[in-house]
This record gives structure tokens, C-alpha cells and sequence, in this order.
């Protein structure tokens, strides 16, 4: 039970933030239900200074600590295994904004902050942070870094870690690095800052963040295509990158299938082109509503003319903008209906695609016959959420409980074997730390290793996430 | 001598790419002559595996290897020291493109690839490799990312980190690190590319890289304005970005003295407004030229009658856009025509730079009486280069042996206490490494000693650059 760290980190923090015992699970089990954890205690220490006192007790009495933010992540790296020794580090006091700099176009805010709230802090001073994820209302920003959190503005605004410019983290030894800098540009030295960003708790603790801001677009066209087949999808995001280069915010694909599950499970929602074989949603920013329409027809013109595009529509205002996104985002919660299903979060060079997924149909054919791709994602970027339904009678549990480690293996070596990745923005946590070890080479795996002993050497820092146990 | 060692390189490379002997200065010498080393020999290898293998006969022989590109480094990071026992290692001979992937928008190129080959290439193809720098014409791609290049496009395209998605590495044990990846979304495990960005050939030797590539803007509009004073200069590149967000592609400062340098040295250079205080370089990225310039003219139009600009010009054509920022590229060639001078690349959050120069203001009339600030630089992204030249009658010998390591503390103090650094994108190399030493907090000195223990465990990548010798 470890009693003597119990009461110095009582002493610490206070009897109200330290909990020990039960009725701790919102802390230890993972909100997909995947990973049922036990902690040794939940600490939520007040501030910084706490937080590196946390650590040194924690390091005195070689205690390991997993830090936790909003507790939304999808590879259970935040949560605790079930030995009930590792101490679970919540971040969620910690939300201040300590600053927001309209010149610098920059916030300095704190790890425990929540996504929205960040969002809308941006948004009164009529700036915008432009990270846009499903689970903003709850995730937090020291999880988005850690994670480095992707979403659907990748295209034109990168991965959480191209909007940080500096951090604050509290290092395994339990001292703080002050690196909460503003900068676009400062070459001194190494680039701590990403490698922090991304490790996912297990190099250091992220305790602050100095983030990019930028103005927010004066107005924004949503428009959807319909498209032939995937090279035709393929000549359009390339034709639209053309025109509108930085304007073009967003290039989501959904396949037809994925589209009759939004059908079948939210038949209220209004589909323009339900026999596409492939829709796209784009997005545009613009100065003006009418400055953008012209030219986002014209584009959408051309690409009729060109064959790339059988169909097209612009949502005259925002509400119908709304509908559109609202069918792309209907496709995931439409899978839950159906019931379980096999989950993917691929990355392919986005010119590898039409190859992946002729290779893939071939693959699956041979592998389980009528097994039901769903296909959809932020093709933009080259991030496809390639998930797989049970073949119409069989039963999903059977499906999963036959299948997954096979069609895993399937889809993830096709994914490499095309340049892509097994892991676009979700990360690797305890769920697939094993693959990554199976995976990455053996030099990168390495001198990751060699980075973990160097910065953590006690390994106490979310043991056995990104890397395997040894 | 190390005779049995350049057998063995001789033997791996052939007779005519190992140099050793008298003649080397093109190599033992950086461009500004402030460094004048002497090699032990110098190596050209043809490919990664050679490179690879001259790192592991280094390794054998325990000799320091400085990796080099076009050798137009300002930090003297890439030429050897005096003892003679430094091998150089030339990336000149890898310069070929290995593949362009238009629709992927990714270029796989060579570490020896001259930057300017590889804009012409992006050309080529219609589509723009955004690092633009003055030494383009002979810079090559790997000492940009060695290096984490800035320049003038920074503000929308970011540091040449930003414009890097994979690396080929060869390590300090002279193994080969694969991961020339082309995706935008790849969360697998910390992040070593940028850990090699920026390291300056101290934590491996970068042989490939794939970039980002952008479409080519159809059109580009440059526009000079006239500012009262610096907080006129901060307001109207708040409107800018608020008006054109990604569109602004350059955002160039240049105070009235020196413009007073370019009129006097170069009087053929036509100046729009020669009595401003603060003259500021503007330039948007457009559609087609019609598009842009109403836009353009009615933001100058509201910076006039909201008093940030008191005049303006907008190029008429391509002829005039050019001579625009010829008057800006002229300030450093006035410069050295005045003779030498003491040259900073600081960095600060654009909200601290009217501080920095009022109290630099009142510093440098205390420190040396009559001596002359040169501020012109990327406004957009904070970066200045803030030069001194000498008081009126003080020869500028005098004033650099008296003065200059003075000036120096009293510059980066300064800039420090401003939330800002002595190196905004010239990096560290020998010439700044006592002053990283000095400047940066312990607790990332020592992760940054330890990262460099764990990946160069031998200590023979470019040692005393970045970090100083122990």
C-alpha cells in the first residue's frame, strides 16, 4: 500500500486531493471500457511546483506515475494497469490560461485545460485555435501534446505539435524545464520541445504549453462532391490544393458503404448523393462568403468538366454547412449502431491510396470473404479510418473474436508496404506498444530506447507505453 | 597522421575522394573567413551505404567527424577545428532527387542537394519548395535541416523543421536510420527527425530527406508601406494577418537608417519613402493578381485611415515587386560596404519588440555613446537582425575590439529578459556554443548533454558544436 508516500503526498498536496481506495474508476478505466485499471492513489496536484514534488516522492520511493488529462485517449496510455502500483497523476487542476498574446498570436495555458475551453478563449479575442477534435469538450490540452493530437484542420494546420511553440515539463528527476517560449524561431540547442510532444508521458510531464493562435477566417464555404472512384478523388484534392492552397481547411472522404450505414441508422440526415461511390467534404476559408463562392464553383466547374466530379453542391449558409459536416461525422457513430467492429487509424502518402485499397480489397476477399470495409477519413492528410464490419451473418462478437489479430496483421503490413503507418494520430499507449516494437526498425527502436534510459532512467514515467516492458 | 585509417578510406571511396595535404581551404575555411581550420582529410562519399561505412571506420579509429554541406554556415558549425584531427565528411556528391510525388506533394532529395536545384526541381513539377534563403545558390538541404533554416518565408511556410517530414540518418555507431516517411500524420514513437533537425551534425549525419512541397501561388503582390513608429508597424501586421491569415507570405521590416545605408551605397536603388521611420515589405500570395490587389489596396487603405501606415505602395508588376525587395536585400550588402559591424540574429514575441528597442535605445546610450543600431529583419515571425555599426568617427576595428563582446551581453540580456533568444536561425555551432552554455536553463542543458551521450556515445559528431566540450 505504500503508506509512508501516502502520507507525504497527504502532507503534499492535501487529504482532498490524493484518493485512495475505491470508486476511482473514472480515473482507472479507459472510456472505451477497454482497459480496467486499479491505482496505488490519484494525485491532483495544484500546480507545477506540486507536480515536481509529486514526481521526486514518487522517484524516492520508485513509484511509477501515469499522467492523465481528459482521460479520452484511444490507446489506454493514460490510465493504470491493474497492479495497483503505478499512481495515477491528474492533471485536471491544472487549467488556468496563464496568457493570451493578440500580437504574438499566442496562449500560454496549462495542461489540464480543456480543448473547448481553449477553443473559446481563442474565439473572444476573435482569434481562433484551430485543433478540432471529437472529443473537445473534454480532452485536455496536455493530452493533446502528449499525444500529438491530430483531427480535421491537419490539412491546413497541422498536428497539435505544429501548433506548440514552447512547453513546461516537469522531468523524471522532478525539476521543471521552463520552455514556454513564443517563438517562431530559436535554434539553441536540441529540440526537447517535440521531443516531449508525442511521447506521451513517458519522457517527462507536460505541465504547460505555449500554442499558436491565428485569425479567425472572416467566413468558411462547406461544399460536397461526388466522385467516381478514388483516383477521381485523388485529381479533385489536387485540383482544389491548386486553387486554394491554405484556403482549403478541409478534404474529408466517405466510401458508399460507410454512407448507407449514415442512411440506415440516421435516416433524417439529408444525403445529396447517396449512389456516389465516393463523397468528399471540403471546406474553405475565406475573407468573405461571397469572395469564395465564385471561385469554389468555378473549381467545382472544372472538375465536372475534367470528370473528376459527377456532382456537386455548396451549402448555401451555414446550417446546410452544418449538415454536410454532420453526415461525415454521423459515419462513425452509425458503426456503433451496427455494433462492434474492427478499428484502424492508418496514414498513406496520399498518392498511395488508390494501391492500398485495390490491394486491400484483394487481401480481404481472400482472407474473410464479405467482410465490409468502411472507409472514411481525412484524405487531406492521408489519414484513413479503414475499419472493417462483420460479413452480413456473422455475428460481430464472433467476427472480432475470429478476426482481429488476423485482419490487424493484414491491414497494418499493407498500410507499411505502402509507405504508410499503423498509427496516424492516435499513438501507440499500451494498446500498441508491442506492434511498435514488432514494427519500427530496429535502429529508430533503439535510439528510442537509449533517449527513455537517458531522460528517464528510473523508468517511472508511464512505464510500458510507446515502448514495450523489456 | 592516422595513415592506416586513410588506407582504409581509400580503399572504401577510391584515391580521388579522399583529400588530405595542402588545399583544403575551401573546406577548412567557413565563408566569412572567421574560421580557419585544418582538416585530418577530407572524404567525399557517393552514397548512404558509404557514408555509413566511413562513420563506422571513425568509430574504430576514434576520429571527430565534421559533416559539411555548402559550407555557408555562419556559426563556423561546419568546418574542423585547428588540430588537424577532425575528418571532414562532404554530403557534395549526394545531391540527386531521389523521387517527386506530385500528389502526395513530397520530394525525397539528397543531403547535398544545392537548395536552389531543389526550388527548380518543385518548379519543375509547378508546384514551390518554400525555403528561400540568400545563399540558396550553393546552401544545401542537408546543412538546412542540420541547421533548421529560416529565412523570409517563414511566417507562412514555416522553418525548414516545418517543411521536413522523414530523414535518412546515418548514426554515430554507422548504422542506417530509414525513415524517409512521407506522411503528415505518423504517431509512432518520439520524435527523432526533429531531434536530428536542427542538431547541426552533432547527433548523427543526415543523408536524405522528404520535404513538403506546396502548390506554386499563381500570383504574388508586393506592397511597401510607410509606419510611424514600431507600434504602427505591430498594428498593421495585425491587420494584415486578420485580412490575408496564410496569404501573407512576407512581412519585412527596415528601420530609416537602414535605408539611409542602401540610398548612400547603392543611390540606382529607387526608394519609395525615405524619410520613414519604419519602412515595411509586404507580400501576398494570390489566385491571379486581380483578385488580390483590391483586397490589398483596401487593407492599406484602412491602415492609412487608422493612422498604422502614413503611405504605401503597391508594385505594379513583377519588375516593380522585385525592385521592392531589392531594397530590402540591399541592407545587409550596405552594411558590409560600410565595413565591418557586430551582427545579432535575435528572436523575440513580436508583442515585446517596441520594449526591446526602446530599452536597447537607452542601454546603448549608456554603453557606447553615438553607436549606430542597423534593425531591419522577418517582423513576421519576431526574427530581427539587429546590427551595430560604429559611432561616427570610431574606426570600426576599434569599435568590434572594444565593444563587441560587451555589446554582445547587452544585446542577448536583453533580448533574453524579453521572453526572446540569442539565436533565431543561425544556430549555435563553435561560435555560440559558450553563450548556449552560458544562456540556457540547466535542466535543458543537461537533457540536451544526456540525449547527446545516449545517441554519440563516443562523443565524435562534430564535437564542441552545439554543446561546448565538456
Amino acid at each position: 500500500m505504500n503508506a509512508p508516500l501516502l502520507a507525504a503526498l497527504r502532507g503534499l498536496l492535501g487529504e482532498a486531493h490524493v484518493l485512495a481506495g475505491d470508486g476511482l474508476q473514472a480515473y482507472e478505466t479507459d472510456w472505451r471500457g477497454r482497459y480496467r485499471g486499479r491505482a496505488l492513489a490519484v494525485v491532483r496536484p495544484a500546480d507545477t511546483a506540486q507536480v515536481a514534488a509529486v514526481v521526486r516522492l514518487c522517484a524516492a520511493h520508485a513509484v511509477p506515475i501515469v499522467p492523465q488529462g481528459g482521460n479520452t485517449g484511444l490507446v489506454g496510455g493514460g490510465v493504470p494497469d491493474a497492479s495497483g502500483t503505478q499512481l495515477v497523476l491528474s492533471l485536471s487542476r491544472m487549467r488556468r490560461i496563464r496568457a493570451l498574446d493578440a500580437d504574438n498570436l499566442t496562449v500560454t495555458v496549462e495542461a489540464g485545460c480543456v480543448l473547448q475551453a481553449l477553443q473559446d478563449a481563442a474565439a473572444a479575442h476573435g482569434l481562433l485555435f484551430p485543433l478540432r477534435l471529437g472529443s473537445e469538450g473534454s480532452c485536455t490540452i496536455g493530452g493533446n501534446l502528449a499525444s500529438n493530437a491530430g483531427g480535421t484542420q491537419v490539412l491546413r494546420y497541422g498536428n497539435a505539435r505544429e501548433l506548440c511553440l514552447g512547453l513546461e515539463v516537469v522531468t523524471a528527476a522532478g525539476e521543471v524545464w521552463e520552455g514556454l517560449s513564443g517563438l517562431r524561431k530559436d535554434n539553441t540547442g536540441y529540440d526537447l520541445r517535440d521531443l516531449f510532444v508525442g511521447s506521451e508521458g513517458t519522457l517527462g510531464i507536460i505541465t504547460a504549453a505555449t500554442l499558436k493562435l491565428y485569425p479567425r477566417p472572416a467566413a468558411t464555404l462547406v461544399a460536397l462532391a461526388a466522385c467516381a472512384d478514388i483516383e477521381a478523388v485523388i485529381g479533385l484534392l489536387r485540383l482544389a490544393r491548386a486553387r486554394f492552397d491554405a484556403a482549403l481547411t478541409g478534404f474529408e472522404i466517405v466510401e458508399r458503404f460507410a454512407l448507407q450505414r449514415v442512411a440506415r441508422h440516421f435516416p433524417q440526415l439529408r444525403q445529396p448523393f447517396p449512389e456516389a461511390p465516393w463523397t468528399v467534404l471540403l471546406e474553405l476559408a475565406a475573407g468573405s462568403e461571397e469572395d469564395a463562392r465564385r471561385p469554389l464553383d468555378a473549381m467545382l466547374g472544372e472538375a465536372a468538366s475534367r470528370a473528376l466530379a459527377s456532382d456537386a453542391t455548396i451549402a448555401a449558409n451555414s446550417a446546410q454547412a452544418r449538415e454536410l459536416w454532420q453526415l461525415r461525422e454521423a459515419v462513425p457513430l452509425a458503426q456503433a449502431r451496427d455494433g462492434l467492429n474492427i478499428k484502424h487509424d492508418i496514414g498513406l502518402p496520399v498518392s498511395a491510396v488508390p494501391a492500398f485499397l485495390r490491394e486491400m480489397d484483394a487481401t480481404l476477399a481472400a482472407a474473410v470473404p464479405g467482410v465490409r470495409p468502411v472507409v472514411f477519413g481525412h484524405l487531406g492528410d492521408g489519414n484513413l479510418h479503414y475499419n472493417l464490419q462483420a460479413p452480413e451473418r456473422m455475428p460481430a462478437e464472433a467476427f472480432l473474436r475470429r478476426h482481429e489479430a488476423g485482419l490487424n496483421r493484414c491491414v497494418h503490413d499493407a498500410a507499411l508496404a505502402h509507405g504508410g503507418t499503423f498509427s496516424a494520430e492516435h499513438g501507440i499507449g499500451a494498446l500498441k506498444a508491442d506492434e511498435l516494437a514488432a514494427r519500427k526498425s530496429p535502429v529508430a527502436l533503439a535510439m528510442m530506447r537509449a533517449i527513455k534510459r537517458a531522460l528517464d532512467p528510473q523508468g517511472l514515467l508511464n512505464p510500458g507505453r510507446v515502448l514495450p516492458h523489456d
